[in-house]
């Protein structure tokens, strides 16, 4: 409530033109925070608080995209053109592609020579990339540089440079063939060369590799950040931990949100989302479902006889057909994760199908015990051997079901974490209740 | 396959005593490679390998906790000693941690000092928390000193501490009141005095804060590390990008295995985790869902005669109660993602109910008209009427237990990430089953 209250006071101060006011009440607030009170602020007013602030641009990079766009299309080209040039170029070129085709062209013309050839050529990488996540601002030195030399440099580029933590070492054409940490630089001796100082194995990306592959890198080896190179072996960029820390929460986000049979996109936000791309998000796996209830139905229909015939079968249908699905989800989320993490490959399907099998035999095994007795308390001997034998059937089925989708979704090119809770459940039920029926037919059969 | 046959090679040459090959075959190798190499090597071999290595300290802290453990059991007491000296020392207390009481207090006494105090401190802060996570290796600086002072103790420091590019300006009584990048003092007058430099208003978190809250501090503030602070203001220790990163991977995936209702732990690996590991990580929650499946069979047993008399009601079963599983999941999957992000909290709840209230009738009044057009199809117009009505019912009553179940979760003081979706799928077929077998009842009645 507090919070709410700062705000009100804060809107009052800039309707009453005291802006001087509001700029004190806000002056230790980091970009981050400050971006939150923006997007809190009436906009006229919050477009009159950012302009003043003295760290505007980086306050502007911590907005949403969507807020971006609206404050860019009321400030005056040239302001905009001002904090543009002002942005980290990783943010700056995401700006840059939400913008509609009529925005861009009136923007560019507004630049500096330098940003816009930087902008032109970040925006060309695909998203999901190493390019379309780095930045163009590193610090470059010559192999033949001294210590001195090296950090005089440094403390030139220091204040346009994302990190200065980390300086690369590039030869005549541009490759790179070093890199040496500021670390290093403050413990040498002042004459030495930095070809004698730096690090030759580097551990670099190519700048089509998948980002999710760029983030492994920098926490596999807790880097600050991984330099990025094109197929001739030339530097093009950087991608900070940062930046690194953001795609990790994201991915995570989206196998979540997909896992729970929900279109990903990590933006949504459930207070303010409107309600019709809430329901657009969820009502075409809902649909897609019922098909796979339909052959679920299909398959009692199909067996309509013996159930007539045997009611009983009907109490414990929920039960049978439920434990297989919940054992094939369990087993697609240990596989999608598996797969998602790197921890498993697609050459491991066999191996990893024959464990499966052995702890399905085991989880199918004991609860077979359990629902037997059961079948046997509400029917007869011969119930409660349907019931066992269709536990340890329908348990096992899961398990495989629930292991393969992932692989299968793989090899056709989609995305494994598609394999989500409700799918392998619909898939599961539809083959239980065959399983369990079949069964059933075989050892009752029908009346006489 | 190139990896393996590298590795035989490798143990070929440690079998042979031919030591000097082996160093020479990964000498480029970073540590966290060189622990993967280890933990592929027979283990006798591995160990003579892993003491020869210059930076065998690095590549010990990368090795898996049961590793470490093993490894250490088999080197001298002095070795043991020299290696966990020149350990990271959040690395250090956790491998503390993994000994037994007996192992523990056979190495206290090996070790200097200043380091055993360390172990002891570290070691006392609970899981989970910002004490269990942070490292006591950061730089600190007086607010008196002059930029070039402030760089001298920086460059003395730099070989022992985890990050020299933030240092932190403590007062005499250790009371953390500043910092300072590395960056500011390469960009000062080397005359200019620290506390006139410093950021005063320093983010920072108390020792006791959820470590889950201290990464995403790092997040927000796109810091290399949060200092952490005692309840009288005393800095303790700082908490480092890199291990941040570490928390966001194993939150993610625990909470997506818990998810797909497997018992949470980020540590399994699915190549090699014992069967029965795998076998108790899954079972609990198999047959715990089983009590949620009986109550769909008391359910339908309940109804078994409106079920005889109306049989077609038995294909449309999985169908409707399906779909409430699904819809509920979906909804306990955005409630359980947007919880963890802290993007909701329990006070919004009832605003939160209202939205999904309007999304469910939506998704089921869509799913109403599929499914009664088909009911027309199969059985009448009543049969039709029947599943409209009991669509949009369970469609309903299935995302109000899907988004109230993690809240509920949470108010009972467990983790809200556990309304897996096997769980929700449970408790809404019960109920699905229920709402689906009333409508019936009360619409078709039973035949005179």
């Amino acid at each position: 409530m507090r919070y709410n209250n700062f705000i009100y006071l804060l809107n009052d101060s800039l309707e009453k033109k005291d802006i001087q006011l509001a700029l004190d009440a806000v002056s230790t607030f980091q970009p981050a925070d400050m971006a939150e009170v923006l997007a809190k602020l009436p906009h006229d007013n919050a477009l009159i608080l950012l302009l003043e602030l003295s760290d505007r641009a980086f306050v502007f990079s911590h907005l949403d995209a969507e807020d971006q766009v609206h404050f860019a299309q009321h400030m005056t080209r040239a302001t905009l053109a001002e904090i543009i040039g002002e942005m980290p170029s990783d943010k700056r070129v995401d700006l840059y592609k939400s913008l509609t085709a009529e925005q861009q062209d009136a923007l560019l013309p507004a630049l500096a020579q330098l940003e816009r050839e930087d902008i032109r050529k970040l925006a060309a990488y695909h998203e999901g990339t190493a390019g379309a996540l780095m930045s163009s601002e590193y610090v470059t030195l010559k192999p033949e540089m001294t210590v001195t030399e090296a950090i005089r440099t440094i403390r030139l580029e220091a204040p346009d440079r994302e990190t200065i933590y980390i300086a690369y070492v590039l030869d005549d054409h541009r490759r790179l063939i070093g890199v040496i940490s500021l670390k290093q630089l403050i413990l040498a001796q002042e004459n030495q060369i930095i070809s004698n100082l730096m690090t030759k194995d580097v551990i670099c990306a190519e700048v089509d590799l998948n980002q999710v592959e760029v983030v492994k890198m920098i926490e596999r080896y807790d880097l600050i950040a991984v330099p990025i190179v094109d197929e001739h072996g030339e530097m093009v960029g950087i991608v900070t931990y940062d930046d690194a820390m953001d795609v990790v929460i994201e991915e995570a986000n989206e196998d979540f949100l997909k896992a729970g049979a929900v279109q990903a996109s990590s933006k949504i936000n459930l207070k303010t989302a409107p309600i019709n791309l809430l329901y657009r998000k969820r009502v075409f796996w809902l649909v897609f479902l019922v098909f796979g209830s339909l052959l679920s139905g299909i398959g009692i229909a199909h067996f309509e006889e013996i159930i007539a015939a045997h009611i009983v079968l009907v109490f414990f249908l929920p039960l049978l057909v439920g434990s297989g699905g919940n054992a094939g989800s369990q087993s697609a989320t240990l596989m999608v994760r598996a797969l998602a993490t790197g921890e498993v490959g697609i050459r491991d399907w066999f191996a990893l199908m024959c464990r499966e099998v052995l702890v399905a035999l085991c989880l199918g095994g004991t609860m077979a015990i359990a629902v037997s007795l059961l079948g046997y308390y509400r029917g007869d001997a011969a119930v409660s051997l349907v019931l066992a034998l269709s536990m340890v059937g329908i348990v096992l089925l899961g398990c495989i079901i629930g292991m393969s989708l992932p692989f299968i979704l793989n090899r056709l090119g989609l995305d494994p974490a598609s394999a989500s809770a409700p799918l392998v459940t619909s898939i599961c039920d539809a083959t239980g209740v065959l399983v369990y029926l079949y069964i059933a037919s075989l050892i009752l059969g029908l009346p006489v």
